[in-house]
């Protein structure tokens, strides 16, 4: 058991750890289409990683890595991650992949492997909001409880 | 044992469900290249998924993720998505990856992970290519034949 | 016990064999800022492989894939690719997922399937810098010594 917290804050102008890339066109076609949930624009990460929900809580490490926005009709971010523990007793990284579906309350991503103190770590990471401001900079915190084994 | 159909259809004027992004280029180097198969371009899609070949076969649910082109010589899609089953008996998602090399009759991906009826699912996904329409708006169809263990 | 050799030579007017695609931006705000390591960079690669560190020792085949920058701070290189081993004894494909640290001397990476005759593979490939040239067009050969289970 081991728990963490991941917090996202998109595109401000003073400070940032997250950044969308260029979106998706429909190239040598003059054709533009509503595209309200940003589909298939990647989001590349570089978070801080705490030990509470607060951001001033006990630093863990940085998680990086992308999520891909991949539906038309809702927040899908599909995440592809590396969790890196650098503060603590046990130290390493822990690689983390799966879709998170804004409306639901639970999500379950799986934990694909790891290295250090995580060398062959596989399991099940429970996500949750913790919260979210939508209002430009976009800003969110989520929890991550792994369960792992070896 | 567990079979899905998804069907894609790549920019369409009228309805579309997957999308190319933009190219990659050699950056302040006014060099380009020949690029028949789309080498680095990435596609996102948001696919229906249903139970027989037919795109009007009884509806799963939809695939979501995207595929990367990485091959200079051949059609080479490189998978990473989410099959969201939301209609049947067993709902929840599944995690799949692995490379679709366009030549090969029958092509094989692993199952990296699952929700719900699924959690915890690991496995092949065997895929075959039903039926594909080159000319614009390109259209295919491709089987998904999944062994799972949990 | 499997070890090949990694090739990979970036935009390069005459030869290449990966490329980078487009930074991201801050969309729609005219902002700019230092990004030294190209944090939200996907370079996508369609390298040669080979059984020895020199290019010219005996091919085993080509490793595709993509790998993203996702580091602010120092060259953090996540991989998902497929080694596609298509000379000796064993052929197939191995997908290999996971984060490149270039500081580490040692790297471990996921192996998270395979197929061919590494149908099912599992287990950890140990990733080392054999060479590497900064000066454009930035080269490096990188070894990978996979220890597989089934």
């Amino acid at each position: 058991k081991f728990t963490f917290y991941l917090h996202n804050t998109v595109y401000n102008q003073d400070s940032f750890n997250s950044m969308y890339g260029l979106p998706p066109n429909i190239r040598k076609k003059n054709i533009s289409f509503p595209n309200p949930f940003n589909f298939g624009v990647t989001n590349t990460f570089d978070d801080p990683l705490t030990s509470g929900p607060s951001i001033n809580s006990a630093p863990l490490g940085q998680p990086q890595g992308f999520h891909l926005l991949d539906s038309f009709n809702e927040y899908m971010l599909f995440h592809v991650f590396t969790a890196n523990i650098t503060v603590g007793d046990y130290t390493g990284t822990i690689a983390i992949l799966r879709q998170v579906r804004e409306v639901d309350s639970v999500r379950y991503l799986t934990v694909i492997g790891g290295t250090g103190a995580f060398l062959g770590a596989r399991g099940v990471a429970t996500n949750r909001l913790i919260d979210i401001h939508h209002t430009p900079p976009a800003k969110w915190t989520m929890s991550f409880e792994l369960d792992l084994y070896y």
